[in-house]
């Protein structure tokens, strides 16, 4: 997803909003209803979804004590300022990804993940047992709210590209859309990089605008049809290896809640981590089955050369971060760094061997 | 861990615990105090320490509405009487591991892990995404308890070995202390398995008795002290891709709770799955640094005979498991497989690879 997609639908769906939903949260008998602005269009598998069921386990767990109402993407304030709609006072949380808010700080990219960088479970050591939290704490301070690990969609798919890839040199002037951090991968390869929002994709892509888009993934990827324009479906992403969203709250607001509620409502986000990233490892690979069988989806691995060039490229960028003149992102980009060299020790040195032996021996 | 070494914990610890602790839970004003006996030892690092977690976080949720008393194996019952306790209402919840209690129903193996099975993703996925929740609450229902998953170690180490191993003719009479289906694994292999409690594993490692051992992973080993008496350490566990943890509650008692008390215990279970996956993540590496750094240990690799060889003798254990005469055993069997060759797609076919390319190619 990326800026413009959001600009797009908020328009459509005619930002604005009615009075009645700007108007200030009803409070009765200790009672308080908060409003949840999200990032994501209405109904948006593993995300938007995540977003309304964790909207409703806060409701349900409080007992409607604070009962949460979820507005998507453009129906309150459009997508792209669900962020400042919290720093604003016009909603209590925020649901999205922390790295669209990159404008703000850089340091804000790491809490949703980088280039050739953390897994989901890497990402939830280093935010919860590695000082990850406290630091985006630091960062968030700034604007006065509290963000919270509130979803992931494990690693991604690479991309549909409408010609096979053999080399580094097949993507020299490739019109390819894919956004933040891992567009400026792309780019460092060779790549003409595009912005499209999520509706203009298809059509971009099937009138030649085009030559290769990267989306989210299986599940998402289906919905959006670009399977009639051309079976070659890349994977793995090495430019998001995890895409963790955030719950956004207002922190005065949070702070002044009686503590069983502030524990809920990290409780419920912890909670919510998982349930997102299992939806995503249950219904992406029912999702790639429809594409193959129904749809003569062929699936295919980067060259080994890509996956190489796009390393290089990923550290030139993270290293730029590191060497950012900004005290807190710098900061950050060097307790993610260090987090890193310890957690991926286990996750290649133990879980990918495992799987490796597992794929390679053991059919049921 | 095994019976026995809670047998032999509870035993030192003086089973029978005071009248006080036996005592019906305190109501007062709409409060009460539940209690939760639990399989480990005080302050196990990982499960223990995030069952007492679980615990602090409900109690802190519902206000102290809901307060839980934790006791650890031999406090109130010994640890292999936990899922009795509740049962007999001498307790309202259990923290430990599902598996312990196969001999109640085969079905139980599968919500914890099984050999060559899911890793904790994959096992998320399928209880909250494709049935297994739902199965799971079946098997249970014949207890009259509700069991959540409420933790896991990930990928677990292959074990200690006081010779290199150079292929299966090595494991020929090896005695080796490793419990559970895993065992029967390594019993196929050729391996004399016994069961020897925590606390007994070092001394009969050191004296001879046996010739390897196998207990969690780098965090729980490096207290065991191990490396004392070998330096060779294997990896990856194959029998132990992941170790759910659980938390079981009466189910009269659970439901008789208002819905949002329900959903505090659920969302917290759900989260407390990915805090206590999360230390492992971030600890085991530590802990593995520690024992290579200070204790000159050397990380070794399973001979890919060994693998192969284990990867065959799990299949026969679960199909084995799968013709089981008990209908819910089958039953779960069936919907795990189904569960297991549809989320591997992903795990194998792109996190894997991606995980590949990043060992390979990307290094900060």
């Amino acid at each position: 997803m990326d800026r413009r997609s959001f600009l797009t639908k908020s328009a459509a769906l005619g930002v604005g909003a009615s009075a009645a939903a700007l108007a200030t949260p009803a409070l009765s008998q200790g009672r308080q209803q908060w409003r949840m602005v999200t990032t994501w269009p209405k109904n948006f598998p593993g995300m938007g979804v995540g977003a309304q069921r964790l909207a409703d386990r806060i409701t349900a767990a409080t007992d409607g004590k604070l009962s949460i109402q979820l507005y998507s993407a453009g129906e309150l304030v459009p997508g792209l300022q669900a962020l400042d709609a919290v720093i604003d006072g016009n909603a209590e949380m925020s649901h999205g990804a922390s790295y669209y808010w990159q404008n703000k700080s850089q340091a804000l990219n790491f809490f949703t993940g980088v280039p050739y960088g953390m897994t989901s479970r890497e990402l939830t050591a280093w935010v919860h047992h590695m000082g990850g939290q406290q630091i985006w704490d630091e960062v968030y301070d700034q604007f006065g709210v509290q963000g919270f690990l509130s979803g992931d969609t494990g690693t991604q798919a690479g991309g549909w590209f409408r010609n096979e890839l053999t080399g580094v040199k097949d993507i020299q002037g490739l019109r390819f859309r894919t956004p933040g951090l891992g567009g400026q991968v792309w780019q460092k390869l060779g790549a003409t990089v595009t912005n499209l929002a999520a509706g203009e994709i298809f059509q971009a892509f099937q009138s030649g605008t085009l030559d290769a888009a990267e989306f989210v993934g299986p599940l998402n990827d289906l919905a959006l049809g670009f399977y009639q324009v051309t079976k070659n479906y890349y994977f793995p992403s090495f430019i998001e290896p995890g895409l963790a969203t955030e719950l956004v709250v207002d922190k005065t607001k949070f702070t002044a809640l009686d503590k069983g509620t502030q524990e809920i409502i990290r409780s419920i986000c912890q909670a919510e981590y998982d349930m997102v990233a299992a939806d995503f490892a249950a219904n992406d690979p029912r999702a790639l089955a429809t594409l193959v069988n129904e749809h003569g989806v062929q699936v295919k691995r980067f060259p080994e050369e890509i996956m190489e060039a796009g390393a290089v490229a990923a550290k030139e960028i993270l290293t730029n971060l590191l060497d950012s003149g900004d005290t807190l992102t710098k900061k950050t980009a060097e307790s993610f760094i260090a987090a890193f060299n310890v957690v991926r020790q286990k996750t290649e040195g133990t879980d990918s061997l495992y799987l490796q032996a597992r794929e390679k021996y053991f059919h049921l």
